[in-house]
């Protein structure tokens, strides 16, 4: 089952085509330029040097949150563009999950984290065995860095994500055994995506297009804003 | 040092751009395509997507072999060209070592195989301890698979490399500890390339277009095959 998978819930860019879990294509970026400029691309280019058009390509696949609400919306708006062209179904996977996934292989406690903003970070928790599924030890949810710090202690914790050097530089003193994944892997790639929908397309959860969406934990930082001045008679 | 990177030494070919540690882009395919018809366009798309010229990198690297010896030409030719075009240097370096910094994070044994036909792999084996630079026990070495079974015996080793899949089944029976590396990381990607060539451009040792040559390990094929033909008179 051939899976186009798109990653662009943070700073980095990617897009990885998989069959089964075999990885038959890949790319990343992550260059400080926007995603609405470089992920189609990415993916147009991923097909043509593979020789396949979108519509050849079983279903796709997308990070739909937590993350960047621009980051978030222009990936699952790509997906939904193509699935919608293609007529081909897709699947929303959690960007923490997918991060976790990128680490197969590995073994111990991850922590993935995406920097959100205001001493936040979105997280989840997962263990890994070094071979299988990552196992989820918390929902994803966002919480401050501070409160991850007094859960995460002592224990031996790697830290993936876009905000895993913030984590990493602000609990390091409170929480010694902290490590962050390799260089290669610490931004979050496209394989983990596949990874996590897979089991979703062939459990027949796949959607249309219309129904794909957006997950976000919070609210858009413009509709906080919002209801602060609405709140504060501050509405004109 | 922003150093773009090449691997096409087996069937995948991989292209990364690097800023010291930091992955800025990669590309990857493993779709049976032809390396001189993917690999230069894969480096080319690569840089426009980052907005860069080829004369803005500082330097190139490339996975010099051991590996296929058409494959390694290929990746070689296209260093060369880039670095003559440019005018900047270049380092080659062991294809086996690059497979093993592509694990880097990963903890244990690692085995790196590349299928050198007739019952032969190359290999080298590093320790990997979670974090550094890995650490070399072999050199680079071609030897029958069964050899190879031998060494690693009882032990728990990792396997990477075009070669992993072939060893795996010839060798678990003998080898009950053997594991093979993550689908995502199992066929060379090019940021071990950067890894293993970030040290040598660091310490001076990059060369220019002119010295940069390819390691084979044995003689191509049709060389071995003409000698034989030479000496058993068939020479005409």
């Amino acid at each position: 089952m051939k899976i186009l998978s798109f990653e662009s819930s943070a700073v980095s860019a990617a897009v990885c085509l998989t069959d089964g879990e075999k990885l038959i294509a890949s790319a990343f970026q992550n260059c400080g330029l926007t995603h609405s400029r470089t992920l189609l691309p990415m993916a147009e280019q991923l097909l043509a040097n593979v020789g396949l058009t979108a519509r050849e390509v079983d279903g796709f696949a997308v990070a739909s949150g937590p993350g960047s609400f621009t980051g978030i919306r222009i990936g699952v708006a790509t997906v939904k563009g193509l699935a919608f062209g293609a007529g081909k179904p897709c699947v929303g996977v959690s960007t923490l999950e997918a991060m976790a996934w990128n680490l197969i292989g590995m073994t111990g406690t991850v922590s993935c984290v995406m920097d959100a903003r205001a001493g936040q970070v979105y997280n989840a928790r997962f263990r890994l065995d070094g071979a299988g599924a990552p196992a989820r030890l918390t929902p994803d949810r966002a919480l401050t860095i501070q409160a991850l710090g007094e859960e995460i202690g002592q224990d031996a914790e790697i830290l993936v994500g876009d905000g895993a050097h913030l984590c990493y530089t602000k609990l390091i003193d409170t929480c010694p055994h902290l490590t962050r994944a390799p260089a290669h892997l610490v931004y979050p790639g496209a394989y983990g995506v596949a990874m996590a929908a897979l089991p979703k397309f062939l459990a027949g959860q796949a959607v249309d297009a219309q129904q794909l969406d957006a997950v976000y934990l919070r609210r858009p930082q413009a509709e906080q804003m919002r209801e602060k001045q609405n709140n504060g008679g501050n509405s004109k």
